[in-house]
């Protein structure tokens, strides 16, 4: 079983999950705006931390903020990003299978690629684009992954979502890819740093029990679960996951962390 | 380390991998012609096993025919028929996600299915279908794939197959589907009961060291590895599959057969 975290008693800076916990698609989750509003009113830091990597930050940004969400451009955090600059930092030249909105911020593929990453392409997942990742793959180049999330919650329904790919891929190559997004323990501590916040000292407020809540407690942050988006009753026993709290919505643990 | 299996002295019957071992796409592999006609003319009754699930059993007889192959339609055991017979056996009504040229012989979807059933639909394996297929699993449908191979060989270069399919809906459902085709006991055993022959009288000749060759020898059957198709050196190195035997093609295999 593993071990609850502690929730700070004076939290100096807040990560947040947007999708399922802010809105779901493009409809604000009841009380978020007010509750937001509220954290912002009390000077805490926040960032906001996303494995939705079809869109870049801007289009983000303004998609939050036609809902109403006062976001900063600098306070949103992708796995797209964070893998941009991954590649960069490595030195390398990939083959990028992503979302083609995603194509203006990740720039062009390499003609000689060196390795493969992997966004949620969603509906540009074809065959034909699998099979040019898998023949690179067995040709022995690395496999980078945004994110491995298995599904996300869309108006009409769940949603498959990258996490599938990925293990599609590492199944018919017999590779393991490299995660950078959320659950990754490094994206966590590059957003605390962000901040200037110690992790003993955050809280991450998500709808996923593992990639969010898990993955922040990994990296020693306090987690919370809310029971929105994804979020299913099974969660609250799962055994890989025990979130420090776990309450109805954003607006209940914008509450806890406010001491109201 | 696993056993190696013990060729029998006097073989009663062969059991034989299509694609990879007999041709390469549409073009005979060097010398296996001539090979079926010793083997034929040595009056040992053969059946043909066959993971791929693109073709209904009539269209594969008619592919190896135009080849120069002299194969019955009864003696083509594929994935597809025994996952059929299996659904039927059950008294199922699934969803099918297969290829369109299999949909006569497999029949039309169940308009309220109580089960999936996977083929390689290949380039039919779109987002949507596939998120169809995820969000009934969710529902607690039991997946059924005809096949998990990790990929085949095309004239053009490995190509991934449908076992990655089926590893990104257990990975985004968290469900684990039930295998019809090769390496299952059950299709071995089907196989051999058809010819009436023991496990023990029977060998199999396969390009895939573990589908093909150690699935045939958990059931009981002598295997031999021929480095044709998909074959990888390292195959012979494989830590969960030890070939009876591994020759250079199938007519190598033919001559060890008979004795030559």
């Amino acid at each position: 079983m593993p071990a609850t975290a502690i929730l700070p008693a004076r939290p100096q800076g807040i990560l947040i999950d947007l999708a399922g916990v802010l809105h779901t698609g493009d409809a604000a989750i009841p009380r978020s705006l007010a509750a937001l509003h509220q954290l912002r009113a009390a000077g805490l830091p926040m960032r906001f931390l996303t494995n939705t990597t079809r869109s870049p930050r801007t289009t983000i940004m303004h998609k939050l903020a036609a809902m109403g969400f006062d976001v900063q451009e600098s306070e949103i955090i992708t796995a797209a990003r964070a893998t941009l600059q991954h590649v960069h930092a490595l030195g390398l030249h990939p083959h990028f299978l992503i979302h083609p909105d995603l194509a203006e911020e990740m720039g062009p593929s390499a003609t000689e690629p060196d390795a493969v990453v992997l966004g949620d392409a969603g509906p540009y997942f074809t065959f034909e684009a699998m099979n040019q990742v898998f023949r690179l793959l067995m040709r022995g180049l690395p496999l980078i992954a945004m994110a491995r999330n298995r599904f996300f919650q869309e108006p009409d329904g769940l949603t498959i979502d990258m996490g599938a790919y990925v293990s599609a891929l590492e199944y018919a190559a017999g590779v393991k890819a490299e995660i950078v997004g959320k659950p990754a323990t490094a994206y966590f501590a590059a957003a605390l740093a962000d901040m200037g916040v110690a992790a003993e000292n955050a809280i991450m407020i998500g709808d996923d029990v593992r990639d969010d809540v898990q993955g922040a407690q990994n990296a020693g942050i306090a987690g919370i679960l809310v029971r929105t988006g994804k979020y299913r009753p099974q969660d609250e026993h799962d055994p890989q996951a025990r979130p420090a709290m776990i309450v109805d919505d954003f607006a209940a643990a914008v509450r806890t962390i406010l001491g109201q």
